[in-house]
């Protein structure tokens, strides 16, 4: 705590603006003494940390710390540092962020619902031709990860009239969806669309493999998890051999995506720069300061990251 | 009637495939007599005929006709007949038919609202860059025409998130969807998005057109009524002025779309061949049998045609 007494937050988050996290901090925190890295001034001072993509290490230099704050709902990039100071990590819980989620899920899920490639297609060829769309009762959706987002997703497109099948560790009760534990094999297979809203585990690092993969035939596929939940070699030769159709990548395991990948000129694989949700920082904001006062006020941080777990 | 006492009904559906619809009604109406144009038989017999786009003076022949069902929602090719008789016609009303017209306004708007078109114009270029993008409650929605079609739609947009504005001859009271009459002018002036689902009319002919388009500002267009609706040479002059920003044209003045045409290589137009919403004959069928069977017991048709409005 600095001198005069105050909470001393200090913002971290790399490879993101500063300015409108400042601001929103700030206003919701005028009794704070904010500060913004690398201005960490005394670093005895630092109380908590708002943080995003660290480097390693990063946080073992605040001998004061008492919780680390994530800007981002996925807290892998934070996890990853293997010199992690003990102290609690919250990560975020935005309706903005949950609702932005919603809206590009069920957009792609539709597009491919809609065969819209296939008349891309036919345009470009100058062919008019009907083709036959089942109803979205008929189609049937697959969500890997029924937590904060791919449960609002789950939600939306079920409410929007598909068959929903959400896999995730635990079995839920959510709905309109069809809820699977257990091998990811068995519950990819009827599936033709596959949105993954998994965090970043080890236990789930490279689930979508040509192994699994392998189970389905000409289904679209919707990446808005992390990058590597994908093996990326595999997905060429996946499409290739007809397991997928098409897919849509907001996250990739080198983000940017690399100048010449074969991502960005394949005519089936559309590439989004993680860009499916933002965290909106003039209601995040907020929310992290109501969970530093919980903090400062004795209450455990709202919406801690499992360590053990990795989510 | 035929000798046998038998209701005779003829299918007539020009330039749609006879054996689905032959297939539902029969198994709807053992009891009544099909008979498929151009076997008519002794055409004093038909009691109704099962119509779309009819050849002028077509419904003339038939001397004993009671009613017309048409097996599409808009009946602008039915009543351009300028020599039909004066029997009630019935047009199309199927769940089917509008939850599928619902998921495609539904795919194109999200896919406007996300800025797809931006992301794949980037992804051409190689170029990764996050585009802001409000959330679907900042984005005003217009939607014209508030039918069984255009009002499904409007409710499913608004439970969506959007905010909708609904234009119609009379003004409605629809949960979440602003309602409007009069000039189209002041209607469209906020709208981003822009969905036509009016019947074709005098009223309605070339509704859209340079000088209503003009009060759009980057606008996307999703016709899905007819193509008369809009002036199609007004379109590119729109795109070019930056009006609207691009169109999904299910529909035209001419169908197919003519080989050769404009609308078939413009990067901002997608041409989709009349094919957002097909009429089910699974459920269309047992639909128009039953309103047959309630006319033949006394009453009036169900989704009578006003032929003064024109819908
Ligand atoms: N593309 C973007 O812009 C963007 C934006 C935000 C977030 N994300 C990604 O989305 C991820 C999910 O976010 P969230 O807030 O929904 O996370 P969350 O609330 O922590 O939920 C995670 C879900 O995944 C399930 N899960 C975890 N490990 C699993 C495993 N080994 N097998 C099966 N299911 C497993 C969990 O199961 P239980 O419910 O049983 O625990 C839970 O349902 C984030 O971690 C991040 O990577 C991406
Ligand atoms: N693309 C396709 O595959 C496809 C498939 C099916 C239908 N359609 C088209 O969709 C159209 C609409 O179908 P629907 O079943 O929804 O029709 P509907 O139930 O008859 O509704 C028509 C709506 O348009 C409004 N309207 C009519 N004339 C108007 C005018 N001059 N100014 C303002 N509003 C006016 C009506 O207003 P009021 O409510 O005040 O009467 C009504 O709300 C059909 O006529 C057809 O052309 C296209």
């Amino acid at each position: 705590m600095s001198a005069g007494g105050k909470t001393v937050v200090l913002l971290a988050c790399f490879g993101v603006r500063a300015e409108p996290w400042l601001a929103a901090l700030s206003k919701a925190a005028p009794d704070f003494e904010l500060r913004v890295w690398p201005d960490a001034g005394d670093k005895d001072e630092i109380d908590y940390v708002v943080v995003w993509a660290q480097p390693n290490g990063f946080l073992r230099q605040f001998p004061s710390l008492r919780a680390v704050l994530c800007i981002g709902a996925g807290v892998d990039r934070i996890l990853e540092d293997t010199d992690l100071p003990k102290v609690p990590i919250a990560r975020m819980r935005d309706e903005g962020l949950t609702q932005g989620m919603v809206e590009f899920v069920l957009a792609r899920v539709l597009h491919y619902h809609r065969l819209m490639p296939a008349y891309e297609a036919q345009q470009r060829q100058g062919v008019w031709r009907q083709l036959a769309a089942p109803l979205a009762r008929d189609r049937a959706v697959g969500v890997l990860g029924l937590g904060q987002l791919g449960a609002a997703c789950a939600a939306s497109l079920a409410a929007n009239g598909f068959k929903v099948r959400g896999w995730s560790r635990t079995r839920k009760d959510l709905p309109g969806v069809q809820s699977f534990e257990g091998p990811l094999e068995a519950f990819l297979a009827p599936c033709e669309v596959v949105v993954c809203l998994l965090p970043l585990t080890p236990a789930t690092r490279g689930v979508l493999n040509a192994a699994t993969l392998s189970q389905l035939s000409g289904a679209s596929l919707i990446n808005v998890g992390r990058g590597a939940h994908l093996v990326e070699d595999d997905l060429i030769p996946a499409l290739d051999a007809g397991h997928l159709a098409n897919a849509t990548l907001d996250v990739f395991a080198t983000e940017p995506l690399v100048a010449g990948h074969p991502f960005w000129t394949d005519p089936r694989i559309t590439v989004i720069p993680h860009a499916s949700a933002l965290t909106p920082p003039g209601t995040a904001g907020p929310t992290i300061v109501a969970n530093i006062r919980r903090h400062l006020a004795g209450q455990d941080l709202l919406d801690l990251v499992d360590r053990a777990a990795g989510y």
